[in-house]
């Protein structure tokens, strides 16, 4: 299922192949992508902003495709707002790690998908370095049919 | 300059190369960038929001670039917070704009630098296609010496 995700990434996102993502990890309730930091360089040899955007929206979205997955379900996921903060730079690999709350949550949302086609949710994803918060990514996502 | 500033950014940020980032247009109070559908493609047909997040941030980054080289200055140019709204999908080509309030703010923000050696500045960007609003893209940016 995940080497399927990052193909699926791949594929149908071919930016995500400059970028370099790979699945870090994955659990039930959290998925983690990574990138190298030579992709995603700039100007002051750390993380180019766009590129810490980009991992963080598509932890969340790889987490919901997981999910509805694992659910035998299909649908669009699509980013409708978000709120970022970058708070230290990134100087190494670049891992964004994007959690569901708990059971419940998945619960819930998946419930409301089924129940009327489509469902929103919010989620958070982190980018940290040595036991340090560098960015924190807040994105609502609307998944519809 | 404009050209000097996009080999800048395919120079110091090798993904914008990727992007296929290139200056659409620049005025003292604005500037706009542009990148083909083609490379920032998604599973939707649509532009990936990571590209259009890429976009907006530099849009804002390039245009206090231009506005410090015409001062004589120098300096780092750190995007620290954001908020981005996915309002339409995107379908052809990116164009992302950002602007100066007006000449005042762009002298207020200038003189701050000039004297403090560190300056903030609130700036928004927005992707349009066919007269509607698609992103809106408001970032906060420190510049610092």
């Amino acid at each position: 299922m995940n080497s399927n995700l990052q193909n699926i990434l791949h594929t149908e996102i071919p930016l995500t192949k400059s970028i370099g993502i790979e699945i870090a990890e994955s659990t039930d309730l959290s998925l983690s992508l990574s990138a190298p930091l030579d992709n995603n360089i700039n100007h002051k040899c750390t993380a180019f902003g766009g590129s810490l955007y980009s991992i963080s929206v598509l932890s969340g979205w790889g987490l919901i495709f997981l999910q509805l997955k694992q659910h035998g379900l299909a649908g669009h996921i699509v980013i409708q707002e978000s709120h970022t903060q970058f708070i230290k730079p990134v100087t190494s690999t670049i891992i964004s790690r994007c959690s569901f709350e708990n059971q419940e949550a998945i619960d819930k949302f998946i419930s409301m998908y089924k129940r009327k086609g489509i469902a929103r949710i919010q989620l958070e994803s982190r980018i940290e370095a040595e036991q340090e918060t560098c960015v924190i990514f807040s994105g609502r996502y609307v998944v519809h049919q």
